[in-house]
């Protein structure tokens, strides 16, 4: 058997397995699809090409294909991830908009509402300061950035909750396939940033959504 | 001037700033800690080795010294946080436990409760398996490891809310200095993890206290 | 002349030279293949695309190919590796199935037994603990494991035998081709662990054969 | 509490816990060694340093010190590993010996035979020739090596048994504290080698020792 | 002949060649400072700790020795570097400070007015912002910072003039000695921006001056 | 939006964005380079592939291509840059010529003279040597090599002005596409180089330009 | 103009200058290739992949192409190297071949006499050993490997002339494109190796032939 | 027994084993030196620290000591090492030579004539124009560098005979220990250059006389 489905992990953690696409056949794919379904309202696989989805497409009727964010699903229901507020995204600039949107699909899939601010890197500062609003009023926030990926560091100055810090392999030279902007945002100067895998858009949404699932468990305790 | 203090950090993000003792003569700390006192009721300052504390105690009275999370602390008052719920810190090693106390005593001062839980490593797994409850019950994790770091993997799929993972730099030969678990804790195949930058305690703890303020203010919404 | 077959390794070291595919051309594989098919009722060649595959079949009749595991082999007997004892061989994902299959194909052909068991990663710890008998009982276990490599840490914890772990490539962004899960493996809190190179099934089927082979000459001499 | 003692590991894995020195205090170390002491027969710690093993000396009566190996031992009996057969140990320089020694007295305080053979590296290699007999009978070699570390790759191509590769961190330049022998070892041509961190002769000790358990066990299942 | 100064220097490139302190002597130095006062007003020695300064204050009278920013300059007038422009140096953190007074006593070592602004790193980005118009009409910007360096990328984005960016060693973990905030620094999406190695502020001084210089030969060119 | 143009560039810089082709989709390049012609009379996109730009040529009446700088643009008037002096150009090797083509046509679109020499790598010095008087002569260099990069401090110790180093991913082995030139021109023991990323002739140009823009305003002031 | 080829380099070196090919257009090459032919009866182009020579063929008359070696060559006569003494290159497998032939194929151009012995790798010792009196009655040896490059420490504590290590990229996991058996060359514990860059079997001859040409000029000095 | 001297090394090698001096304790080197003093009319260990020196100045008497390059030798004849022909050596700094002595006290306790040419680095070219005879009638010539390390590659474009390049550790920032110089050397565009590994005069100077003796043998054969 070449795989062993974790039933149990919305249960303990929240969320269900997602199927992370590569190294794997789309034979396997929409099988642990078609398995999954089964048990779940949404099933999600990410990092799936766009000649992968269309294999996807013929093998697992009524699935949907996000190709900018490389996401495939499978979408009956809803998910009761028991969680309210809003994941408010960011980008510094417009090729790093793929990575946002894995988190953004990812986000909206597991229930979430999520707001999109694309292109506004440090080096014009204007265009940050000019959406000051959003950023000291979000719930939590995503940050994605390659090259020098600065943005982080100045939006977790600004803001009044957690920062999920995205580096992106979108650079050249020594951004060494997004290694540069990983060590800029690990080494930040400002504080509240959790910092995750290049490009793993779908990783910086579920740890949003688990904060803002927190935020439901302390209504609950607070409210008694 | 040799600083310029940013006495609104607070009322951005909910923190003020913290001292970061490296770099810094003993004179420019006590003087920068005498000037924030005026304006905050807990002022910190980390990275403090024990000679430097010597000499600080010197020039600041009232300063306490904790030696092994090595930080120095004004207090008059308590910090207005905002924020119920605890911050759990597991640690895989004893030698992890000075990267892990940075954590629970900048979470302490910062006026949050702190569970310790101290060498649950995976090469014993029944050791974290044993205290099951503990994570699966937490408000915010966080996992302190050196080493190969592979802590929080395991964590993260028993947990039902974010685990902040901080690598530390014990270890030999290919640790590099915390990079091996650093890397490991990026990588990880569980989801909902933020990782700080090797050694951060204290980036780890104001990161969980983000956190449980932003579901205070959810909650409270929620709970109108 | 371009290849000297080494026709005394079997005899110094219990196994005969295997053939590494990539560099070669399909006529120099195919030769070194004939050749050493004079001496050996089994003879291998690791790492063969598809379609060297192809081009192998042509000039080398009789030739079995094994896609997954990417082993062409000779077969018109069996090798007399002298050990008794199974090679118990665990994944963490389904994406680490062919470098395990590598390994397992190449302790088939030497002769040994062979356990699979795939798709164990720590994200699910109870999917390893159910099979926590397999493990305790193993003769020599083989660990593969990609992203961050935690799985060879819980399970040599859990283990009364040597483990071999097998680092993948199987990742992405700081993954680094299989450099972190290998820096895990090697980092690894708990003992009894021998490492190879990234993906290099093949070499953990020699060294757990070795394993088994030493144990066998010992038991001998043991049994009396 | 700063330790959770794994006291069940000789159960499952064979070997009990071994203390791992830095980044303890002395008295933390004094502390689990005499809660250890009521358990085991042998207790030992690894990295002492002369002035530690001092402290030491005075903290916990009846310790043992090996200078070179830089162990400390408590001994009051000796330890059930239900193994025989010998651990031959080689070294490629004079400078690699305390971490032989680190390897051989780890053996020897399990209760191994162990045969030591050091100052063979390949720069001459009639010295290595000239012991051939010593490593085709070999029941288990560990080869420690720094600089190039080209040893075990020569010695493995004539061993009839399985080869534990130890880097050392001697060397100087682009050796990069032992990163450079490490590499050599994982990239032989050479099959059946397992290798372990750098100055690992610890590691290389207890993985040795599962080896030779290994054979017992088979021997018994052998016999009936 | 253990030095063969280059007293063409200034002839060819504007600036006389300046001793790097390291890996020489206190001796060798002193005899360099003294062969060069014979044909410079201004000789300078960079990267002097403390106790060598103390060994050549008394070989070399008249010296005159800058702690903070590691400079020895013997000074019997005044260079001849016939540029006029203020080098203007911005910090992003305290602890930057003695690099960045490495620029500085360079710079006014060789004749030139500098401005210093210490400690408006990008976490407080309204500390920068207060000072807007020293950068929009700056001559030529000198940056420093360490931890993730993002200090320049928002800088060159606001400063309508070149701007030299030096990386610090300050930071921890991933800042990798400087190697982070030079990365950042490469990457910058901003544009404008030339880097110099870790700690350079000398370098940074130099390029800064050569800038200012070649103003002032465009001023004669123009003005005919 | 995917894109937030920054129209007040070159008022704040001197310099308008330009767009920054990989990751955008020529839909995308198209409508930015079609919002950026109504408020400039230059508008330009590098690192254009040759598909991209066939792509472009369609979308955008009236591109011009520079195929061996990768430059796409927009030409309907001249941009006021207020700056005169020439930017010199040199490379070590023929292979470098694309990354200075960058450079160069960046160099003329904005309006500035361009001088170019080609392959006078320091393997045969006297080619240098025989353009010493451009060298010596030069209002600002650029100076583009691969391999070892060696050019830029043989220049640097010739020039009366400041020298932007250009490493190039020219090169094999060791080279690590760029890396080993980069670390070259940054540990240069010349001084009054300030470096680029590997391959970014654009930012040099635009450094060079930023320059001339310095020199023009000082001297305008010197020149009353 | 492309390239300033530099026709005095036989006078000073002893060796005309070689044509690098990656990064040249094959009209580039063409037209390089007949300047040359004017001054050398030789003329050499490497890193020639098959379809560059096919068009140089139909650009260049004459031309030679040797695909293993990836060389091209125009011959109308014979370089005057004046050096007696043979080349001999040994390679440690099959696939490291090519690099080799680069070796010999220059060397032979040159008009050096090539001896040539594949695939001698330490893993089997005796295959080298059998070869004991080659490498002993060398004039200059070049020694190709790849993997973990242990040959040339084995060969050089065996020979009696200088000998040239050229690691090659073939391997897989962590020999980093010939990074492993470079970093092994350098640290070898053997004396007498000179190294050149990874693939570089071209620099490679042109060291052994100066090497060999020292043995003319020093003949010529002892005979007055 | 702790080392196993190589006493066939001169025959088959023609140069006698060095001592390389750390990690053994001074009581070791002594024992070495005086067994190999039976053998040996000149003994030398390298890498010896002043400390060690005095320790050993008093276990081996008539011991003699470099203290600049940290060689230990005894000395009681002349070594037959069949060479004429003399080794010139260059560094590019003053801080180079500790590293160039080590190569010259080699090459001269090993019987070899040795020229000295200090501190010609490229950053004022003219300083070793001016000694461009010695270069092109040079034997064979080392060349110590350190920082971006470009001297070898500037001396071999002007050099007759092979180029021996020894990296320093000599720098700060990005030189990473003498990484950056060594990738330098190895990436030369100049042909001729083998490399050492960092700081390795030792092993240069052996290799230059390796050149010469080769040379000699030869010579003898041509002059019959
Ligand atoms: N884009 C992604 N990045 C990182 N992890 C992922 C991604 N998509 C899915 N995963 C995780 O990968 C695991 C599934 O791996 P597998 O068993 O190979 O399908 C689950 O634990 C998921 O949470
Ligand atoms: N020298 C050593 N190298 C690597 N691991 C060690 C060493 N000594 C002890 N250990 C392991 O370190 C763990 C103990 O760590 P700790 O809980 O920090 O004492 C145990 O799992 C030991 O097996
Ligand atoms: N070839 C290049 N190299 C580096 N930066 C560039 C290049 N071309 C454009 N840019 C910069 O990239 C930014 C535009 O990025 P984007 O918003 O993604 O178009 C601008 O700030 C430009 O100054
Ligand atoms: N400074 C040095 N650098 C590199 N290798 C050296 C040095 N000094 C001695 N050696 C070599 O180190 C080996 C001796 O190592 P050992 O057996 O540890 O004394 C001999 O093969 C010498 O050729
Ligand atoms: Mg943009
Ligand atoms: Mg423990
Ligand atoms: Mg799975
Ligand atoms: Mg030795
Ligand atoms: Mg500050
Ligand atoms: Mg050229
Ligand atoms: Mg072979
Ligand atoms: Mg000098």
């Amino acid at each position: 058997e070449f795989a062993k489905i974790d039933h149990h992990r919305q249960l303990r953690t929240g969320f269900p397995e997602v199927i992370w696409g590569p190294g794997k056949t789309p034979e396997q794919i929409a099988q642990i699809m078609k398995a999954m379904r089964q048990h779940y309202p949404v099933v999600m696989a990410t990092r799936i090409e766009s000649e992968v989805a269309e294999d996807l497409e013929e093998l697992v009727p009524g699935l949907i294909y996000y190709p900018v964010a490389r996401i495939c699903a499978l979408k009956t229901g809803t998910l009761k991830i028991n969680a309210t507020g809003i994941i408010s995204i960011l980008t510094a600039g417009t090729a790093d908009i793929p990575v946002a949107e894995e988190a953004a699909i990812t986000g909206e899939l597991c229930g979430f509402e999520v707001k999109r601010l694309w292109d506004v890197g440090v080096a014009g500062i204007h265009r940050l300061l000019s959406h000051r609003h959003l950023i000291s009023h979000a719930d939590v926030l995503i940050v994605v950035a390659g090259m020098e990926g600065a943005l982080p560091s100045v939006v977790a100055g600004m803001a009044d909750c957690p920062v999920i810090a995205v580096p992106t392999s979108i650079g050249y030279g020594v951004s060494f396939g997004g290694v540069a902007p990983l060590l800029t945002m690990l080494n930040s100067c400002a504080t509240g940033i959790g910092v995750v895998n290049i490009d793993n858009g779908f990783g910086a949404a579920i740890l949003a959504g688990q904060i803002l699932r927190s935020a439901e468990k302390l209504a609950k305790k607070i409210n008694g």
